[in-house]
């Protein structure tokens, strides 16, 4: 079993080994709250995944509280803001937006398969721990700037007039994000067909971009 | 407390006050079952929420295995039934199905409210209690049939040919359950906007027709 490191830190400057090993304790936990839930998710079982002691927890993040805070910070809200810089390059064209959201989160969802199931069971179900303290922080960053766009879009004639720009955001979500968190449910019901990740990319912004047009 | 009615019912004929007991039950059940989730409820919090004894709850569904079959046989697959049979009634037009499972599923879900929870933490939720129970039985039932209609459609050149006819399932329950599971946070995230069933349904079907068409 590891142990903390001997030496103190200095103030803002951790060594490498320590950096290494808080990182790799964080990844351990986000993968376990993923797939058993937060609430579920003892800091001992981190700890054992991760052949250390549950001490080391309490000295990196402070208790459990602290370690869910470091998964949001270090985690779940740079993928947020990684998607709001993407739909700020954009611009303003809402067929532009939708397929800069799609193929940002899609590549994200695939390359790290704790997101979907986190959000499925952490912000999704009633009582997730994550809804609440997500919802204010993410809200302006991507859903509401989506809407407001979508709205201007629809003002000028540049999107489906039948559509409702708040609900877009909804469906929009629900077609990016539900593929992969069903994946296992829609590969079994069709005996597990070869679709990789460009074409489920290339089937919603099919889908979504007829469903836009004016 | 109420208790079991004393008379042994006779096989195959319960007496109306015993009908309507076992369906009060099923009924608690099937609520706490989606607001906590099927593992975390115990026959003793339905038995305390409906006022009788647990005793009951064994009496009429011989334990908690029991009761969860009956939840999945009287509450959940009449549902799914019931949307294959609009399927069957639709007929083969690719935008009348949808419009069928899209006015059917939410007409359903808005007047069950426990649908869309127990989804998100029974079906969706890795682990979840019902997935691989009724997956080998919704299967044919929807989401095959829809799919291989996509796929005829498609092939008649009645439907997007950039769409892929079975990710169009996935995409349709995306559009149609998730905006129920969410409402709670997208109404919060929208300062609660007064829209109604109806407008949430309009919008769905907009979105899709336009992208469906060929």
């Amino acid at each position: 079993m590891n142990k903390p490191p001997k030496t103190p830190r200095a103030p803002g400057r951790p060594t490498a080994d320590a950096t290494a090993q808080r990182e790799l304790l964080l990844n351990t936990a986000t993968d376990l709250f993923s797939s058993q839930g937060i609430q579920a998710t003892s800091l001992r079982a981190i700890a054992e995944r991760t052949g250390v002691t549950p001490a080391l927890l309490n000295y990196y993040f402070g208790g459990k509280e602290g370690l869910v805070d470091a998964m949001v910070e270090e985690r779940f809200l740079p993928l947020v803001m990684g998607a709001a810089e993407e739909l700020r390059q954009a611009g303003d064209d809402p067929q532009e937006l939708v397929a800069a959201f799609v193929r940002h989160m899609s590549h994200n969802v695939a390359a790290h398969p704790w997101i979907s199931q986190l959000w499925v069971r952490e912000i999704l179900c009633e009582g997730g721990v994550l809804r609440e303290r997500l919802m204010d922080r993410v809200a302006p960053l991507v859903p509401l700037l989506l809407a407001q766009k979508f709205a201007a879009a629809q003002a000028r004639g540049a999107l489906n007039p039948e559509l409702d720009p708040r609900l877009l955001v909804v469906s929009l979500i629900g077609v990016t994000l539900l593929p992969y968190a069903a994946a296992p449910i829609w590969r079994g019901v069709f005996a597990n067909p070869q679709i990789g990740n460009e074409a489920l990319i290339a089937h919603t912004l099919a889908l979504l971009k007829g469903g836009m047009e004016p």
